[in-house]
């Protein structure tokens, strides 16, 4: 598929980071990364492992203008005994890098091949897999539009990298209940639009709204719909779990939120403790009547990054609703220790999510 | 402001593009482009004018990941005595940057330093600008997020680039009626969102509807409101315009559309003509109710690269509705006229639009 993948070493190993430091999110990269090129007609060519370092591109490259730009995000661990190093889930990965390719017009790349990418060029960097408690290395594959020109049309040429970063924990506060803020006037996505993409240019709308979050003190944003503002979306990096009154639930896909591969390790693990999740409509008026009579019981967010983040409170018009009086939840503790285990290999793997380097 | 511009003139220049080819749309590039970068703490330094040549990144540069990334269209022409050169409202541009930097969370730019720098740059390659009918030097200047890193926050560091390239018609039909498909499905963007920026991503969500309109043999989208898919918003890149028995309306800016400099001087032309424009909702049944009983006269998009673009026909749902019986209507080519003659500077220019170069 694609031709063998082509692998020129780095001449010079660059000083790793000290995890004292608390290798901030995405800040240090490791010695090489992954290319491979296509162009219509030849289609995914030259696929490569290359030292870290810069891209050239001519100034009328389409993702300057128009924004084909996609990305995902997971995490390689190293095993306790630090014999092997484990992908969680890249197939899932790979398969919402297509979803996000085929809505933003971008060529599909096959999903074995993305996933012996990734596992080969962990392979050749697994020196910088950190070892200490909470971190990991963070690899974030990408794909752009490169064809110069400004005719607004899909790119005839594209450039699919994957670059890695060891990364401690997201949120500064560690794995401390976070504050969130219900975003009432800003829109991240709407139905029909690209929401369920993990596209450059969801992010880029939203950050006015996260800089607003900081206002109120809460470190990132819930979206409520884009239509009525009445329903609950997803927040900034994450999906989003409530329990109400011992229900546990979770907004629907419905296009325009990502389906994040933590969110259905949640469901899955949770199903496997009889207590399966419903996907539903979800309102904020729900959320505060449950507060108001006491079953708004917990709330968490889930991501690759923050893997498991307790929401300690909501802020919501002029209304602040704390959770669990700011504490982690027990469903929520028990969460986060299962998710880490089974990705650091503490705690047997029994749905098979780790895939072997 | 920002200090002065520095210009180092190209060694070599570029063949120019013979007018025969159709000069393509964003194709060529003029041996010249302006740049200027931003860092927070020094604000915007080093304004300059350098040989055209490829943008050097780090592959975690934030316009590829979180895209951080708006542009500007406009275009300079030649007097028809050819001894000065004029840019057609430029501080139109400069005004709707600055509107795109707030949304998109990047530093805004002096409006009269933007003017400066595009007119020094026009006047350093002004030999690119061609010289028959319908010709003239398109502008793009854009802002992209340069800081190397991946955590989702607004960049600290910014490039501010100004490209040109000589064009021909924006439709290779000329201007000849164009069929537009009415988009049901997808969403351009929402209120709330950033639909009245000129961001990238805007565009990249918009490129598979394009494609479906090409299969119903429309060479554009019309995008309906994201919440009830009933009232028109813009059409790819132009903005939209109908003659509804003797009324002429225009959707109003919602936030979700693009401000149009094009649409703006439709307005104050049809004003100094006695037949002010409405700008209100307008439904897709409300068009179908005049296409029905005769009403719907005429219908045209404006925008930078084409002025003024008849519409000759309206797909929508299972219907086709034919304006005009498919040709440019009187309205559409007065306008028409009258907006490039300007331009050309063939027409007095009464509302003091073109700005010397
Ligand atoms: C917008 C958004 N929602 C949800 C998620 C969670 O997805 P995942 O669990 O696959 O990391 C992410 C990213 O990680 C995201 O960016
Ligand atoms: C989405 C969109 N709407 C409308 C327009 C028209 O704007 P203007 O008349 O300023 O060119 C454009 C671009 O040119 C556009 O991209």
């Amino acid at each position: 598929m694609y031709g063998t993948i082509r692998v020129e070493l780095s001449s010079e190993r660059k000083a790793k980071p000290s995890v004292d430091t608390g290798l901030a999110f995405g800040k240090y990269f490791t010695d090489h990364m992954f290319m491979m090129n296509y162009s219509e007609g030849s289609g995914w060519h030259d696929p490569r492992i290359v030292p870290y370092a810069p891209i050239t591109l001519d100034p009328s490259a389409m993702v300057f203008h128009y924004g084909q730009a996609i990305f995902e995000g997971l995490k390689a661990y190293r095993s306790p005994d630090k014999s092997s190093v484990y992908l969680f889930r890249p197939d899932k990965n790979a398969a919402r890098l297509n979803q996000s390719c085929e809505r933003l017009s971008m060529p599909s790349i096959d999903e074995a091949f993305f996933v012996e990418a990734l596992q080969s060029l962990v392979r050749i960097d697994a020196d910088w897999i950190p070892e200490s408690e909470g971190t990991s290395l963070y690899i974030r594959p990408f794909i752009i539009s490169t064809e110069a020109g400004l005719g607004v049309r899909p790119s005839s040429e594209y450039l699919f990298a994957v670059i890695m970063s060891p990364v401690g924990s997201y949120y500064e506060e560690g794995i401390h209940p976070v504050a969130i803020h219900v975003e009432t006037h800003y829109t991240r996505a709407a139905v029909g639009g690209m929401g369920y993409a993990k596209a450059a240019g969801n992010y880029a709308g939203s950050l006015k709204a996260q800089m607003l979050a900081k206002e109120y003190n809460c470190s990132q944003v819930l979206w409520l719909d884009a239509a009525e503002k009445k329903y609950l979306e997803e927040v900034g990096s994450m999906n989003v779990f409530f329990k109400l009154g011992g229900e546990i639930v979770t907004p629907k896909l419905n296009g325009s939120i990502l389906d994040g591969v933590t969110r259905n390790s949640v469901m899955q693990l949770l199903a496997s403790w009889g207590m399966p999740v419903t996907e539903r409509r979800i309102s904020m008026d729900e959320i505060a009547a449950a507060f108001a009579n006491g079953t708004l019981e917990e709330a968490f967010g889930t991501g690759t990054a923050a893997v498991i983040s307790p929401i300690g409170s909501l802020h919501w018009n002029d209304q602040t609703m704390s959770i669990n009086v700011g504490q982690t939840g027990p469903l929520t503790e028990r969460l986060y220790n299962t998710l880490t285990g089974i990705q650091n290999g503490k705690i047997e793997d029994p749905f098979g999510w780790n895939v072997r380097c």
